[in-house]
């Protein structure tokens, strides 16, 4: 009731989120919490808006602090981020003005992206948006800690994909270009049974290994089958290893493909081995695929991504994964 | 999460309390959805809106729609409604756009009125803003059936209390110009144990009968009396009968003024005797009053009331009264 | 410079107007102020605004006031106006906020509306807009006496037309139904030197003469003829006689079918013998008959209006008319 | 007519004005220019907007290119300026969405300000703007090169005080921070007959001058000294030489105070050998000033500024100032 009430209830479960492991007397507060506030903002009282350069400073200065996966450099960057070849959309909800939820970034181009960096360099060149037939969500980006847990990310991207349809009708793809942030840890805890990941894992000691050519391109094949294996073989319990795989599966999208140094950031090479993935958004399959992986946790994705795992130095071990179409 | 969803609960819940009486398995589900809007029309989420000329038409036409205490006769009414030196406002929810969910009309005047029918002439003579010294609130609406139990009321009148009085810093007086919606009822059902109330009743049989100067002035005095009696005395449990004397007395308001033939409509004529209570709401005094009703249902009330009571035909009866201060 | 003074200046002029004629010593500063407000009151300046229900009273209650070809009959008659089947738009200058300079109003039908009567019954039944192929401009009001001969109601019956073929791809015709202000006049001043008009004349003394079913059908064939005569022939020096057909052939409209007993209402009867005409915009034509009309002063109608002004009473006197297309 | 039109004609008229000069034959259409965009850009069109953190980014990115008197340095430079000590104010046209017309930046202060990089520091300590008593322009920017001429800053600076002086009703002060622009060359065009000023103009020369204390502080009395002898008695005809000061003089404003070292920006330096002026505006006096500058260029200046100009090298030549008030 109080004003600004909400905004401090958010704050608060943010702070108690924070702390309940040390404080574990604190959890039924944080449990009452999360009730109330996924009753508040449920789907019903959000609103999608476009960010653009029109937008009050007040709301972008937002958005340079909250973006977490790609790191936004400054008024510059964040000007070509809303610039004429790309789109940025949030929900708000009435009761925190200002205030971002939820963010995408999304790039309009001609064929699927391969690489992140492409994309975000600030004098990359304009596309022009109606021949595009490609819309990449590059990055998505959850502003609220307090919120956690109250999941906005799926219904955004389909709200988007389905907006961005009607505007431009000659979009074909709606796909992510997304990292594989659990990749080289998984690595290097496999090792130790599979010796012959070991010369895999040296590469990674060399300065700059991904820039020397000859031995990066020797290295490629071998490392793109077994992201491909830990992609599809990888489990946490019948889950995907992988948090940003579990998430785009469990909204029903396709493991497309793996992208061989798309992402050489520092942070990229360190969770990824520079490695990110297209999961492509096909709104007539969402459905179907959420459901296949509901029940029964089945990967749905390429077909040469398959065999690249079963090509993998870790050859078909894991638990069969039945074909799926196309 | 559907479009319109929050309308369509709202709605839903209102077709079940009309009919949970005669489908008692309902209840369970009646009582889910009011625990559910009751979280989502919390005070955080309303906004006041200002209702004015300017308002769209599309809204404007649900007020003359819902308005239920003092029906609007169309947009000529509508319009003497919102001139110069009236106000009307309204919360609205963000999930339910152009829904006004409950509102308030309130007149500008120099001292606190006492008719209801010659604030509600189209012709009456506008008063000058600037120079009123009170704000009437003559009429208050919820708008919706499906929020019955969701309170706003309380909230509305003290937020437009105190945004009148920081906009017009002359007024001194804050109240409502009220009817006593249960009075005459309660007349005929008493009078079986009380013949000396006979004679008052069958005055209303006479057509006319507030139109026929003399007799109508004879019988002023008593039934000021009684009516002050009934709001002081008449019961139901702990609790004032007159519903409408319960809810501003739940807010902290005052009773401060019977008004003899304050409301000469038919429906003031038949439920009210004709007579109107000013309510004052010295929001100063609101807490301290609200504390005493809540505590001991205590009838705050001004000493001129709580005399003409005790003279009343019918005494003393009833339960001792304590003297409120003033 | 002062506040309102653009609104001050546009009245000025107004009531300059409206006194020039009895004081010729003010002639020159309404012609000042004619340059001025030409001036100020430039296309680029004004804004288009869709006006439905959800317009502020403030607004639609000077449509109400300024409505001159069909007047609106409160809010009830304006509502049906404003309905899913119609459109109605103005242009507003930013110094004159609230204030239509103009405004318009179409009516989407299956059909040429023949008949004003049937579009401005407020029971009409509501025609499914996506369905419509015709969008009939059956009324267009000027509301600023101050801007007589600051011209929009070309601009803004082509801006429309243009707006509406867009957001309604299926509208084949954009025509008006308008009235013949000039007719009646017109027949009463031909009939001396022409006695076979005499009998026609009469007719009109009749009461109710249009109800009279036999009578009327019986005189249906040669009043149309006469008209068709009239728009074609009657002049004032190289232009049409007619007012309304002046400004809609000098727009690049084309004058298209009479229609008989299209507006039954008194000023109807009186002015226009109850007869309305059809102008179509067809937009990839209005440069050319504009132009034709400019140059030659060439009423572009169509065959059918032209046999018909051959064959009436009057024959083929006036000056020759060139064939025109179609 | 044309979408855009107003602006391209505004576009031409500054190609227009940068090449008269050369080409002599444009001069005619420029005048017609510059008489249609008074006519246009006509107080009662223009609309004043704060610009603050919440404008749009497209709007802001203008601020920062077109700021002339002190460059802003980017975004952070700009957010100081809009912070919450600082207001900011543009007039906009109607028909240029989005584009600046003119801009005036304002400090709020405990105090006059005296140096210009005190408040252009981003890390300056923010004051509370309740507790400010003065509000100094420190910035006016003229954005369209095609509207010169056409006059916008006196009255963009008073309805601005007006504005704060309703915002803060404890401001007491109004008042600009402005340089000398034409100080150092008129210095230096003067010396030849005055050698007098000869080791005035050669302390320039050493690098960093304003820098070395004891150096600076020894030059201070005359230096000041001189800038009020330049400021009250330079001409050119019967105005003073001084474009700033004759924008303040003719708006009605005073001149306040010299402020050694006001400025000590690289133009500062060059332009205004370090020194700046406060002009006062006295709402009270502005009307009263403004005719007297206007009949007889009086420069209404504060008596120690006249004092001190009468003690310069110079000493007393240039026409008698009289006395003025206060």
């Amino acid at each position: 009731m109080a004003p600004g009430g909400t905004g401090v209830l958010v704050d608060m479960r943010g702070r108690l989120l924070s702390e309940v492991a040390a404080r574990p007397q604190w959890a039924g507060i944080e449990a009452d919490l999360a009730h109330l506030l996924a009753s508040w903002f449920n789907r019903g009282f959000l609103v999608l808006q476009r960010i653009d350069w029109r937008t009050p400073a007040l709301v972008l200065e937002k958005l340079i602090h909250y973006e977490a996966v790609h790191q936004i450099q400054g008024w510059d960057d964040l000007h070509r981020r809303l610039d004429a070849d790309r789109r940025c959309y949030a929900f708000f909800h009435p009761a925190l003005p200002d205030e971002p939820l939820i963010f995408i970034e999304v790039a309009l181009t001609r064929g699927m992206s391969a690489s992140v960096q492409a994309l975000l360099e600030t004098d990359s060149p304009l596309v022009d948006a109606e021949s595009a037939n490609c819309a990449i969500f590059y990055s998505i980006t959850s502003c609220q800690a307090g919120l956690r847990g109250v999941s906005f990310g799926n219904l955004l991207i389909k709200q988007v994909a389905e907006d961005l349809g009607r505007e431009f009708p000659r979009l074909k793809t709606f796909a992510t270009l997304s990292p594989i942030p659990g990749f080289r840890n998984w690595l290097t805890e496999t090792a130790p049974e599979h010796p012959a990941l070991l010369p895999v894992l040296e590469q990674f000691d060399a300065p700059d290994w991904h820039r020397n050519g000859a031995a990066a391109t020797d290295r490629q094949p071998e490392l793109t089958r077994l992201c491909a294996y830990y992609l599809l073989y990888a489990k946490n319990g019948h889950e995907p290893l992988d948090a940003v795989e579990r998430f785009h599966l469990g909204n029903g999208a396709r493991l497309e493909r793996i992208n061989w140094l798309g992402d050489t950031s520092p942070a990229g090479l360190l969770r990824s081995a520079g490695m990110m993935v297209n999961y492509v958004y096909h709104l007539g399959d969402v459905e179907r695929n959420h459901e296949a992986y509901a029940r029964e946790h089945r990967v749905v994705a390429a077909r040469r991504i398959e065999a690249a795992a079963r090509e993998s130095l870790l050859g078909q071990r894991g638990e069969r994964q039945p074909a799926t179409n196309r």
